[in-house]
């Protein structure tokens, strides 16, 4: 098995891992800082160096730095993604506030300090905007944002869900690229290879970083005809490409779309992470990429 | 009460006032030529200095031009809009012909010089184009505007509910930038917040101006989930702000967006309009701007 | 009756005839191939002097090119189109692949090759990607572009049924402009006016080539309550523009869209076509236009 490699995200950087970490369900792990530590360390030896991370993912970077901080010279050999921009209301009796977006300077300064004492780090490898705020000033984000740069505490920035043309206007106010947009990409829900958003990065020549290859596992349980039909077309190209598993064919599908999207995995078991990279060795071919298609729509191409 | 503001529409102008009278409904409104000119004048005198009309609004630009007649002197103290383009058949027995855009240059022509002479004005402060047509011929349009503002007849050009594509195509053709896209706001219909519309006016620094923000009454008559939900939200947000009606509120959702758009009243009532101005004192915040939306939607943020 | 016109595509060109004869059924046509010779001769008498054809057109580009080389001076009167990228699977028992896109180097040059070799004939006026392949890699498309070029295998490029993001991203990376984008239009399906596709051509001063403008006869035959009022109103027009039949009427409409579309026919009566000719004499004017446009969406413009 060869390690995994690392990529240009867009043409000024940075380089992730084509594989990237998720950790937003790290909390669930229930695993002890030295378990949390050797787990990234066994990522690291695995090539998949890049940690994706949240301010909303609970407490997942606090618990990411505990890790860390019994081994800090790991820092050096990651690159650590964090967001900002949701602020959750707990729901409480009586309680009217709601969840909602927030990209005020004061929100994303603060929601980027706390990330980083959390972590335990000097600077984010990059920041993303976590979901396309409707009252987002792009002129106070970008101050924001080059405030960030210039006091170190942040290398790159991006997007995550955004549209085309909320990518669009946000980087009309940038000096530098955004370096990725983080969306979903599966064989259930691939509306960004649909919409333009794609398209849109592909011509920049910026990486997406998809989440939710595996759905959420509904791809797995899920009751639905497309569902069934996924699975059979999934566990027919399993035996096809020699596969292991039906989550190497997925990833394999995901990897083949020319957008050259780096994959989140989220898994807490270093053996399904170990599964995945045989992702990357898979030779899917065009046609078979398309059957995966066909079966989640339903019908062939026109 | 503070007066109304005005404000920069675009990069090369024209300032508007950030609450504008829409006049769609004069005839219904039952003044005589001197309460026309008294309205206009409380409205000045309020700051709320532009004047929405259009070609297709039935008698209203004559009312208009008629109460204006009787003291000149206002036309400098207001800026007129007028929009051309829809060229409505009436429905009568036999008649097989159906109402439909036009954007001829002897339609625009005509119907800009019919609107000069019922309003008895030399010059529009801008004229939009109604509707986006089909049909459009946009070298055709780009002369005749040019036309129209060598002539003095015309000083500033908009579209209004245009796509982001249908605004590009046609402000690729011209030399000055266009001055608005008057579209649709209020919490029942968002579309262009999230259709990209607004996007682009943002990136170009252009402001929409904002037209039926209280949906045209049906936030507060319709019967549906969606609108009994909001009706709750906005009461409830009424008695949060210190506001004196849910129609501030409204008016306070739809201006607090980045996009920045002057706001259409259309109210024939004095004291509803001066109502109407609390809302530019009310400091709604990020979490109850989105208290509306998620009223509106029937779901939180994701 | 006058000859068709010919037009240029793009601003590099080439220059199409305003009507072209589409070949995909040219199999079903049953000629022989000095049937099929005279019948090519009678469209570049009456003008139609562009040929639309495709690798996936069954055996339609063979039978053109035994046409054609009766007469091999013809070559020099026509301008040949094809396309390539679909990769027809053909279903069979136990067969578990499916039909694909595929714009891969190695498909495009053999399919290039092939067709050439079919129609017998050196150069292609235009080759076109026949649909928007998801894995597309528009870097690969444009070397094997410039290669098709310089060889002088292919005149000139563009696309078929592409999204304007598609069109954008793959003109990205070309050095010369898309001549094309062709796409259906016809009373029933004109979602390409309605969703940007033309309205980027026409920004870019690109003609669409429109297929299927009859809607595959399904506006004769069709029972929908719309197809029933587009008969309705298409007699009516008929009758009042002096046309010969409801297809002239068609015509004539997808001819008057500001997108300049060039239409395909399709049909091997050659007395239907001719017929067709007369589409390109009607005076249908703005209101009858928009008398279809309702007709078809069942309500009037806003």
């Amino acid at each position: 098995m060869s390690k995994v490699q690392k990529v240009l995200m867009a043409p000024q950087g940075p380089e992730f891992s084509q594989l990237v970490q998720g950790y937003w369900r790290l909390g669930a792990w229930k695993m002890s800082p030295q378990e949390r530590l050797t787990f990234l360390k066994q990522h690291v030896e695995l090539g998949i160096s890049t940690v994706d991370n949240a301010a909303i993912y609970g407490d997942s970077e606090q618990l990411f730095g505990e890790a860390l901080a019994l081994d800090p010279a790991m820092r050096e050999q990651i690159q650590i993604v964090s967001k900002f921009g949701i602020n959750g209301i707990p729901e409480a009796i009586g309680e009217k506030r709601v969840s909602h977006y927030d990209s005020s300077r004061s929100l994303i300064i603060s929601s980027t300090e706390n990330s980083l004492k959390r972590l335990g780090i000097e600077q984010l490898d990059a920041l993303l905007v976590h979901r396309p705020d409707f009252l987002m000033d792009v002129d106070v984000v970008a101050e924001t944002f080059a405030q960030l740069k210039a006091s170190g505490k942040v290398k790159h920035f991006g997007v995550s869900n955004f549209s085309a043309s909320q990518f669009e206007l946000l980087q009309s106010r940038l000096d530098e690229p955004l370096m990725t947009n983080q969306v979903e990409i599966n064989p259930i829900n691939f509306d960004v290879l649909e919409d333009g958003t794609t398209d849109q990065l592909q011509r920049l020549r910026i990486r997406p970083m998809a989440w939710s290859c595996l759905a959420g596992g509904s791809l797995f349980s899920s009751d639905t005809e497309q569902a069934r039909r996924l699975r059979g077309t999934l566990i027919e190209l399993q035996i096809e490409l020699g596969a292991t598993s039906i989550e190497q064919v997925i990833f394999a599908w995901v990897l083949k779309h020319p957008a050259n999207a780096v994959a989140l995995i989220g898994s807490g078991k270093i053996e399904r992470v170990k599964e995945t990279l045989g992702a990357l060795e898979l030779q899917m071919n065009t046609e078979q990429w398309y059957r995966i298609w066909t079966a989640s729509k339903g019908h062939g191409v026109a």
